[in-house]
């Protein structure tokens, strides 16, 4: 039965704006559940130096046009076209092992990081191509010389080789981050799988969303691809330790620095607090999570819990309790509806989880499950990749090896002792760098004992409780907002992180210059940059008018000791510095009774606001505020506004505009400086609803 | 002349806690402008792997057990410590063949990057041993679950293995932010100029400010010691390619996924304005960086300028203006009064760089300085490394290979022209990747489409003008604010960035949770997490009492219409959306006349504020001030002020609490949610002055 027929489904790569299909007999991919063909994969022949410069050549300019917003509602318009071909997705997904519940992480999981970055992007990212980064470093006195760190795209393409286990996800995850960041992709994913992602790569190139050059696929092995990588270009890593220090020492890498991000599989650990009795949620969560993270996607997922320690005296309730509950796990074919588990990727990799269950046993004993026996609700043992969970116990993790090196990339774990806090990080520590782990207590300072011991060798950590019980997202999730990745045997790389993720595609440079001509390049006014108009009050100009850098300076305005008075009277702020002369004095701040920070920025505001209706139409916050020099009784205000960042939304007949408010004294010492943000009109007057 | 003696100088290391030399002959090290023996070098024997242990074991907790206020108070004590010992540092700077002001460079601009980071330590770090990263995540709806990212030290040891160019700064730039972190490190200067190094540890060392194991020095070749590294371990590499590329793929390294961070020499550009012509300051200011650029440190610079592009009419003009101003460079020995530039590092550098100009000479042709006799002020050109300087003129940048490719590590470059921008930025990519660029014009257009088209090619870029002619730091001078290094040829690292650098060596971890175990971990309360002491009003405590989550909830306010008139009336604010109800609703965020943001949070402050005098000094500002929903007449306000974040500073009797300040309507809507930031005593009553 495993041999390929005239029907079997090639795999087509898309390079070069083509769908082409490889040379040779290629290799036969199977159903992980009943040992059926599926289909041939081949990338024998592909031109891929053409592919690399397809991409950078047409994909990447085409990219770097859009700015972020117009970037962002594309993944949206992906992501929404993505949801309408679920069902398709899902029919294919059974064929890897993945039951109903593993096809959602992985299906719905990667459209949903579509979403986040969508939204994120517009939310988080200002509707420009060139993305500011920090303050502006002053450089001289006089603001004649200053810096600013700005990210643009990378020019090169972005290579993704991409592991078995989550063939749309781990597409996905990587790509949101980088067609944002406006950088073309080749997305190379693991053979066994990638019929799956074949599938998914066809509805997003046949929904014409994308420019022509920003997606491309390599069905089948990276041939010389990565013989061809320049400084320019990225190259993504997920998978096996030993395949990613083959590519991370590739000649070409090295040769040209270029970017190389790894994620490799990693012995997490999750720890029982010290007050997670039984009969506590806490140890029912933890017992919940361990068996969950054994047996979704047939624990074939870099997060999973390998390692799991507990207090001394709860050994043997915790493997009895797990012993019941992975004894309940039905394992059959994915697709059946009483599975729990399904098969893993290929037989192949039953038999490797088998050899390491073997060394992991030579530490301890098995205590769940038989490798070597399945017992299925449905499906044929020999034809499926199908494995029990199997639970391992280790007595004395500190004189064991393999339990903290050896990970078995399947439904298994150890359950370890530890006696007091210090000893369960340490005992973390000895897997030398874990993309996550977690820890089950509801005792504040166990939990900041041991997250903060454990924070140097981890990527994630994950606190749990009753209170986060139905709302936790679970030990094994990695999320679009938190970074995922861990140092040292995890691989050292970082993805996701929200905004982060993006900026793995950008470069970061500082400029430096005087701000006149500073402000063209980063688009932000600053101080020291020349006035822009200053003859029409800016709140009179649409955003089809107003410039940064445009201006009003108003005129002057005193505040008395009656205002002071009179405002501690109608807000009811009567604090003693501005009530109480001798109180105030012997502040270590003030001379005297001072004026309050909310009147200054009050009466400003009567300084600068042009009252009439126009195109400015909500002041919606303030960022940064300080107030610098105490304003005594006496002194003389003036404001100085000027227009500092445009945003035009892409979807609204409005933007934001972002004012530099500073307010002078008589002296000209600043009293105040801070963000004015306001929305404002494309066009005034509006125009007419309908 | 050319052998050790008896009195010879013999460079120690310090490891473990002790000075010791290496056993065997060692290598001589010469004054590069006489040729006269300095010291001999040698780390045979030393015991790396102990010396790396005793960096993690001794080191590491000892400064983990500091605050970031700490540390950078250390910083500074070790900087106004060098400071005092400048005199000895410059007497041994001579024998590098460095001059006085290329000494200044090395000496001063590294101890001014101790400064620098201990001033950004203690503004822009809080005083704590957590560091936080970005926002809070909210995971859930209901705020059961949320996530905050957290940086923590690693838990290694920082190898940091520098470049012969900057015995000083080259050790400083990194220590300084190594330390802040929290990181102890182990310096190996290049052997060439290590003397220096070494007098500069000596000095470190016996100050007694750097805790026990700190600080490693070792004097002459890494032996074994990067077989040793682990995955908390961090190595940077300044020097040759080559060298990095041997580092980069080490086992130990690669096996560990050892954070490594790599900066290179780099074919750095230098491009005229089309807008510059003869007679204006830009040309001239490119004529003189130009220049200075070969001669600061006879070019022995990371960030020199190899390649200077220039519009084709200008070519002869710069060639000539350039040849008249190289030839008043006075060669000669470095100490001398009248030396303008000084010695190359050794006899074996200048025959490297007379073998690359012979390389860059194919391109084209030497049109300044003749590299086989040396003409000198002073010194004798047999015995010290003399090289005048030598420019070249290639004609056609784009058939030419060597000039983009080929790096003389000295004082050499190679004028080229272009005829348009876009031919300018496509020609200093050519380098493919590196550490700084510049540009010399006066005209914003020119400065933006050059400036943006370079940056993802570079780490660095200046813009130079005649506002700037006098504040400027030059093209070649990394800022400890801005960051320093490039991607692809440059090495693809990156070092300094103010507090960027900083987290190079930290590791970054996010932690979910519910809000009430993260505030502890995270040290800051965020919205879920349980309200502390409400029993008192928590501006009655002192930073003796208060702790994050103290709250206190008003009493509600009703927002009037005549408030709002009278609001207007006093402050002189009579935008439309507050006084005109048919304006206001047809602005499409209101629904009729609304409360202006300043009097909601003028009231909010009459609310939350406890009036008598007491521990809160006073209000400095407010940040991420958000109105989120209208207040219309006849709504009621009430506020809920929580201690969010508490730093006490380390050198005075007060210190900042960040105030979470949430403004809610009677419906329970947020209208307003901001931080308050005040100043609070560490005691009260105050103590009385003395």
């Amino acid at each position: 039965m495993n041999v390929a027929t005239a029907t079997t489904r090639r795999l087509e790569s898309y390079v070069k704006g083509q769908w082409v299909a490889g040379s040779g007999d290629g290799a036969l991919l199977t159903d992980a559940g009943t040992g059926e063909p599926v289909a041939v994969i081949s990338s024998s022949g592909l031109d891929f130096a053409g592919a690399l410069a397809y991409g950078r050549e047409k994909g990447g300019p085409a990219l770097r046009a859009l700015s972020f917003h117009e970037r962002a509602l594309m993944l949206k318009s992906i992501a929404l076209m993505l949801n309408g071909e679920r069902d398709a997705f899902y029919a294919e997904s059974y064929r890897t092992g993945a039951t109903k519940t593993d096809s959602m992480i992985d299906i719905d999981g990667g459209i949903g990081t579509f979403f986040v970055y969508s939204s994120k992007g517009r939310r988080e990212l200002p509707n420009t191509r060139v993305l500011l980064d920090g303050d502006v470093e002053p450089l001289s006195k006089d603001n004649s010389f200053s810096a600013q760190h700005i990210m643009t795209p990378l020019q090169g393409i972005a290579i993704h080789i991409n592991a078995f286990n989550f063939p749309c996800w781990g597409m996905l995850e990587k790509l949101a981050p980088t067609l944002l960041a406006g950088m073309p992709a080749i997305v190379k994913p693991a053979s066994q799988t990638a019929y799956l992602t074949e599938l998914m790569v066809r509805k997003i190139v046949d929904s014409g969303i994308l420019p022509d050059g920003a997606l491309q696929l390599v069905s089948g092995s990276a041939g010389d691809m990565l013989d061809h990588v320049t400084d320019q270009d990225v190259v993504t890593f997920t998978g096996s330790a030993s395949t990613g220090r083959m590519l991370r020492t590739h000649k070409a890498i090295v040769g040209n620095s270029t970017r190389f991000s790894m994620e490799a599989d990693s012995l997490n650990s999750c720890v029982l607090g010290a007050d997670a009795e039984p009969g506590t949620p806490e140890f029912d969560l933890f017992v919940k999570e361990v068996a969950r993270e054994m047996t979704a996607k047939a624990g074939q997922k870099c997060t999973a819990i390998r390692r799991a320690f507990v207090p001394r005296g709860q050994v043997d309730a915790v493997i009895e309790a797990l012993r019941a509950r992975l004894s309940k796990t039905a394992v059959g074919l994915p697709a059946d509806e009483g599975t729990r588990m399904g098969a893993l990727a290929s037989q192949d990799q039953r038999e490797e989880v088998r050899a390491r269950i073997a060394d992991l046993a030579a530490d301890g004993e098995i205590v769940a499950g038989d490798p070597d026996n399945p017992v299925l609700a449905s499906g044929n043992p020999e034809a499926g990749a199908f494995l029990n969970p199997v639970l391992l116990h280790c007595a004395d993790p500190h004189g064991a090896e393999n339990v903290h090196d050896v990970e078995a990339f399947g439904p298994v774990a150890t359950v370890m002792p530890y006696d007091d806090a210090e000893e369960a990080v340490a005992l973390t520590q000895k897997g030398k760098g874990s993309l996550a782990a977690s820890v089950f207590t509801n005792d504040p300072a166990f939990a900041e004992q041991v997250v903060i011991g454990m924070a140097p060798f981890h990527g994630r950590i994950l606190i749990g409780n009753r209170d986060s019980a139905k709302s936790s997202t679970g030990h094994g999730s990695p999320m679009p907002g938190l970074v995922h990745g861990g140092p040292g045997r995890a691989g050292g790389g970082e993805e996701l992180g929200g905004i982060r993720g993006v900026k793995h595609f950008m470069q970061r440079t500082a400029i430096q210059g005087t701000p006149r001509l500073l402000a063209p390049v980063t688009g932000r006014w600053m101080e020291g940059a020349d006035a822009g108009d200053t003859s029409v009050h800016p709140f009179r100009k649409s955003l089809a008018d107003l410039q940064i850098g445009d201006q009003v300076v108003t005129k002057p305005r005193e505040v008395t000791l009656a205002d002071i008075e009179h405002f501690a009277d109608f807000t009811g702020d009567t604090f003693y510095a501005h009530m109480d002369d001798d109180a105030a004095k012997a502040n270590p701040f003030f001379d005297g009774r001072v004026a309050h920070g909310y009147l200054i920025v009050s009466f400003a505001a009567g300084l600068f606001v042009d009252p009439a209706p126009g195109p400015v139409l909500a002041n919606y916050g303030v960022d940064n505020m300080r107030f610098m020099t105490p304003v005594y009784p006496g002194d003389e205000l003036k404001v100085r506004l000027t227009a500092k960042e445009i945003n035009p939304r892409a979807t609204a007949d409005h933007g934001e505009v972002r004012w530099d408010a500073q307010v002078t004294n008589q002296d000209a010492d600043v009293v105040a400086q801070y963000d004015v943000l306001t929305m404002v009109a494309k066009q005034w007057p509006l125009p007419a609803e309908g």
